[in-house]
């Protein structure tokens, strides 16, 4: 059997695909009434999926009443999707089958400075040998993501130029990996577009139409969830938050200059005030460590037990990423602005002052219904969220 | 014939009542080629409503080579539109029919404050009048579409509280409007959000699939298309930029304070800084002006004479109104800036202000295809919106 993805399928097959992809397992009944045919219809249409091997008789206990009905869901062997999320020191990769159970999942440092062309052939022979290992033929991986931390360009699909990723500018990312993985589909997506998607099927916004999902991490940048979809603008670069100006405040509380969000606000940027102010000998705990060791994390570690310079910081942080923010509200009216990335853990005051300044600086009437939550998905986010944009790829309308 | 808009059509039939609208006339093959579907299917479509006296046949002459075609449009008395654009001083208001010819149009001056009981009965009984001496039965005025300078509620479709027009928060427009106008389709739309789908329907903006208005008049605010709708935002206050903050530069070039855009550069704040100027005895020619005659305006005709201070102040404007819009263009990469709105013609420096902030504050990757341009409708602009909206609310698919 040759399979080549995409799959083609006709309407009410795809809508049955879906529907089962929402809710995990369905009964034919509940199909019928999600995608509104009548229960002979689908009945058929369910047939033939379970021929084709892309759905499985489930027949679980009804959980209510304990009546047994028969339900269906994936075949868990129909296919399989590979996931990596390309972090600046880490890389963190998935072997998800098509009932969405991780069969592999392994975090791997990298330096991506070492460029596309080496990390990509080393995990694409890491990843081979492991699916020969588990004898999953390679026409079964019907779908490949990739995620990085910068944005793609939406002509080429390949990165733009980046102070982070400077080898990767450019590179024919697809073409690399379709060539290890000739039958699957092949994305590219930035991280927080990637992440904001994982949010919108499997976290907290799964019946939020229109959010923002604000990733602190080394840098600052947004994925933009606009009518259900991700929002990626023009030329792929929206959500390029880091770049917005904000006013940075001294500790006389006066303005000190306007610069880019990431200069002042980023993981970067805490850790270097961080070592500035070791270097001056300020009263602060963070003394306690060398120089190189000091990220954003040690910071965190050290305002949780009560150091005030180093609290200083990660409040001023969220203050001026709230103050971004808060121009964002008054722009887009959104219902939901979710706050995540590795800093985003920092420490309880952070989610706190990014709220507050997004609240003084938006009209009541703009945010009495907004809520601004920490988002959910926590380390497993980027897997959750390349592996729902992997899955929505397999399958199309045939047309 | 008791017609109630909106008026129901089978899908191949709406097909063609938009190809048309599009182009204004076309051959029954153009809209064969456009929508998809044989010739023969479109002869009966095409048939069926000229029956229904929705289409014309219009038998005019092909430009090229001289062949005679036989073109359809639509019948311009079939129906008619009514479109009042509500500002704080003046009403514009257009009885528009079905061909898209301007029946009537009307600047009346108003103010505001009146509240909306007054000026919407006021205005109603003169349209009404009207229509009955071009005895235009009631039944055909199949939509009202009218413009606030304000947001609306997306819940409840009343305007939402704003200083400048205090008495209108919370009121039924909807209803005033249907009651005398039973037969139409009503619409209320915040008035940068139409003109926006003016430049989207009948303007520069007609290839554009995600662009900005931006209105600069007494206050600042935006229409946001994206994907070739209009955004309202969760609460319907998408676009209220003039509560971004951005920074006020004294003449000394140093940050001054940071404060919404508002009270910075919208007409109202460059006139209160002219009147500020007067007072204090400036060396600058807006001192010929008794400070109840300046306004916006004013600053922008003695700025046209050379004065350097009145110049100054248009020139601080659209920088910081720039300075706001980068922000927008990093967070949402769009492709086109419109700037629209009484206060943007108020000298050629206005433009090339907000354009140089705009690209001194966003990366070249982001900015190199971005187009920042003046709004082309002009004075017609609310009219052309109001009425785009109008025309696309008339036709439904009948399900």
């Amino acid at each position: 059997l040759n399979i080549a993805a995409p799959i083609k399928l006709s309407a009410p097959n795809l809508m049955t695909v879906m529907a089962i992809r929402q809710h995990g397992v369905l009964s034919r009944s509940n199909i019928a009434e999600q995608i509104g045919y009548s229960n002979a219809k689908i009945t058929g249409v369910v047939n033939d999926l379970i021929e084709q091997n892309i759905l499985l008789e489930m027949d679980e206990a009804k959980s209510s009443g304990g009546r047994r009905a028969r339900y269906v869901g994936f075949n868990p062997d129909f296919g399989y999707i590979v996931t990596i999320n390309i972090g600046v020191t880490k890389l963190e990769l998935a072997l998800i089958d098509f009932g969405e159970n991780i069969r592999i999942r392994r975090m791997l440092p990298i330096n991506i400075k070492d460029g596309p062309e080496t990390i990509l052939t080393e995990i694409c022979s890491f990843i081979l040998d492991r699916i020969q290992q588990l004898k999953i033929p390679l026409e079964k991986i019907f779908a490949f993501v990739a995620t990085l931390p910068g944005a793609i360009d939406s002509e080429t699909q390949t990165p733009f130029e980046t102070p982070l990723m400077p080898t990767w500018a450019g590179y024919q990312i697809e073409n690399h990996l379709s060539q290890a993985f000739p039958y699957a589909v092949i994305q590219i997506e930035n991280d927080a577009n990637a992440l904001a998607f994982g949010e919108l099927r499997k976290g907290i916004a799964q019946e939020v139409k229109n959010f923002i999902y604000v990733k602190v991490g080394t840098t600052i940048s947004a994925g933009i969830i606009i009518n259900g979809k991700i929002y990626r603008g023009a030329n792929g670069r929206a959500g390029d938050i880091g770049q917005m100006y904000v006013e940075a405040i001294n500790f006389e509380g006066e303005v000190a200059e306007i610069i880019p969000l990431n200069l002042i606000a980023s993981g970067a940027a805490i850790a270097q005030q961080a070592r500035e102010a070791v270097e001056n000998n300020y009263d602060t705990l963070l003394t306690e460590y060398e120089l190189a060791e000091i990220t954003a994390r040690e910071v965190g570690q050290i305002a949780a037990k009560g150091d005030e310079f180093a609290n200083q910081i990660i409040q001023q942080s969220g203050e001026v990423i709230g103050k971004s923010i808060a121009n964002i509200v008054n722009f887009l009216d959104p219902e939901l602005i979710l706050i995540g990335g590795s800093v985003s853990n920092i420490g309880r005051q952070f989610l706190a002052s990014i709220r507050r300044s997004i609240l003084e600086r938006s009209p009541a009437l703009t945010t009495h219904n907004l809520r601004i939550e920490q988002a959910t998905l926590a380390s497993e986010a980027s897997t959750l969220g390349a592996m729902a944009l992997a899955l929505e790829s397999v399958f199309v309308l045939d047309e």
